[in-house]
């Protein structure tokens, strides 16, 4: 059995940052790159708000909040609640620490700096010992198409609280943008890429949208995790999407979902019976306990992940050279 | 006697603000126009904050930290923590109360909105009933002139504490700036203006070198109470600038920097001195506690201060009539 010794993780909002806490809690920094979607980010109140970043980086420097997944441990509401008094659209819940980095990092941007420097050196801040990159420096929005008109993801999912009818999803600007530098050659030098247990329409797809990045996941051994146990996803609107897009929400969709590049899928044991539908397209399986309620549960789960990586995967051709790693 | 009905103050931060609090206390809402200085405001992190705006609109809703007089009460400093934690500059302590105050003014701002219009709808959410108006809806900065070069005022008071010695100021954009509509009718129709117990240099100069400000307040009875108490300012440097610029600081030199319009000066008990050279100047003379420790010290100058000029100075003439009002 090979060792993994390179992985990149792609990740969303909180089911990714809980897999990535997992994954951070059995690979040493160097073995680890995580790569954040940037798909969510908007502009509000003048301020650059990275949704995705902040949760992956907050739970890696313990400092989310355990009850929500997101925001800040201890937050206070003050400025918001200001806001609120005066009228202004509270409606995008900003917690005060969370506001902290939100200013900052929105100086820093302003000053000509990247998102993946700002985020660099947040993450030094933050005694975050891996490499976090924003999936690109560039803008790319998500943009979700409904029956309501087409909106910003924020709009969809916060203000509208995922009410409006989903009929499709547009990445604005992906087709420009670049990867964030550090990007392909971590993939290209990967033993392992994980799709981490996050939305495939909007937190992994924007992703994979940007030039380079599929095809290099694509050539590499790329394991995902569910976000759908039971026909239900754990936290936000996935399951609710594949069913307004005519799709039975389920493992097997989201593994169809990523077919094409896609080497081994880890299904929730409650889903057992559709192992073999995913098997069937030649896709290598890892049944698990996929709910991840505390720290416990995603060390289990990363553990499991790569052990079952070491085990089934690393056959594939490992760093372009040609050459079976078992 | 004639009883004054229509007032404009001119105030700055801490000072201006606690006298407009006592006049605000013996006046009627109608009765009370107040301008207050814009050339302290700055841009920080991408936020338009306006200290004196904020701390007359703080104090006149009761929402001031009365420990420090600038602020907001049950102030929480999360958000600066946090930036403080990431390297990010946190010399202006920006409280998050306060922040939500200056994340919704900017919003509205870059909406397009007029400064005195977001101040109006600010002060109707705080409910305030008083007229309270930005000196300028456009871009006034002051700037101060030191050994150490020309720097911004917030650079000069708070991050460098007034150390630099000042050799002058600057009105940044004052020529081509106008007053804030509704300033020049309130003060056209003023029976009286009064200049509050602020830094003559930075916070009722920049006021006074709007184009048209100066000469409306010259024709109106123009009162001033003493920033100066026995030859220290009771906050800031107005005293340490007058030495700079080589005046000796008291209340003679407040009186004689506004002797071209004044009519009247406010000299505290403990300058009596000074009182026969100021008389000197045809200027008329109160001789009270300007010292404003508490809110009842704030009421009892504010009545103190609107006797005297109803007894002394409304004898000049009134709304442009040219007829005597005593």
């Amino acid at each position: 059995m090979s060792k993994l010794s390179k992985v990149v993780a792609l990740a969303g909002g909180v089911g990714g940052a809980k897999l990535v806490d997992g994954l951070a809690g059995s690979l040493p920094p160097e073995a680890l790159t995580i790569v954040v979607n940037t798909g969510d980010d908007f502009e509000h109140f003048g301020l650059h708000i990275c949704p995705d970043l902040d949760t992956v980086c907050y739970t890696l420097g313990g400092l989310a909040n355990p009850a929500t997944g997101w925001g800040r441990v201890d937050e206070t509401w003050h400025a918001i609640e200001g806001i609120s008094a005066l009228g202004g659209p509270a409606w995008f819940r900003l917690g005060d620490r969370d506001l902290g980095t939100h200013l900052e990092r929105t100086r820093r941007l302003r000053a000509g700096e990247k998102l993946s420097q700002v985020t660099r050196d947040l993450c030094r801040s933050w005694s975050i010992p891996y490499t976090v990159l924003p999936a690109t420096d560039d803008s790319v929005s998500t943009w979700v198409c409904t029956d309501a008109g087409e909106m910003p993801f924020q709009e969809y999912f916060v203000h509208r609280q995922c009410q409006p009818q989903v009929t499709g999803f547009r990445f604005q600007g992906a087709e420009q943008a670049r990867p964030a530098p550090g990007i392909l050659d971590a993939l290209h030098a990967a033993d392992l890429v994980i799709l981490c247990p996050s939305n495939p329409w909007v937190s992994i797809d924007p992703i994979l949208a940007i030039p380079g990045i599929k095809d290099a996941v694509s050539s590499r051994p790329a394991l995902a995790v569910t976000p759908i146990i039971g026909g239900q996803a754990v936290k936000g609107p996935a399951a609710k999407m594949y069913r307004e897009l005519d799709i039975e929400p389920c493992a097997h969709s989201v593994a169809r979902h990523y077919a094409s590049f896609l080497t081994g899928f880890v299904v929730d044991q409650v889903d057992e019976k559709e192992v073999g539908a995913i098997q069937g397209m030649g896709i290598e399986v890892l049944l698990a306990d996929t709910l991840m309620k505390d720290r416990s549960d995603r060390l289990r789960l990363a553990a499991e992940v790569i052990q079952f990586a070491q085990e089934n995967l690393l056959r594939w051709p490992s760093n372009n050279t040609g050459v079976e790693s078992v």
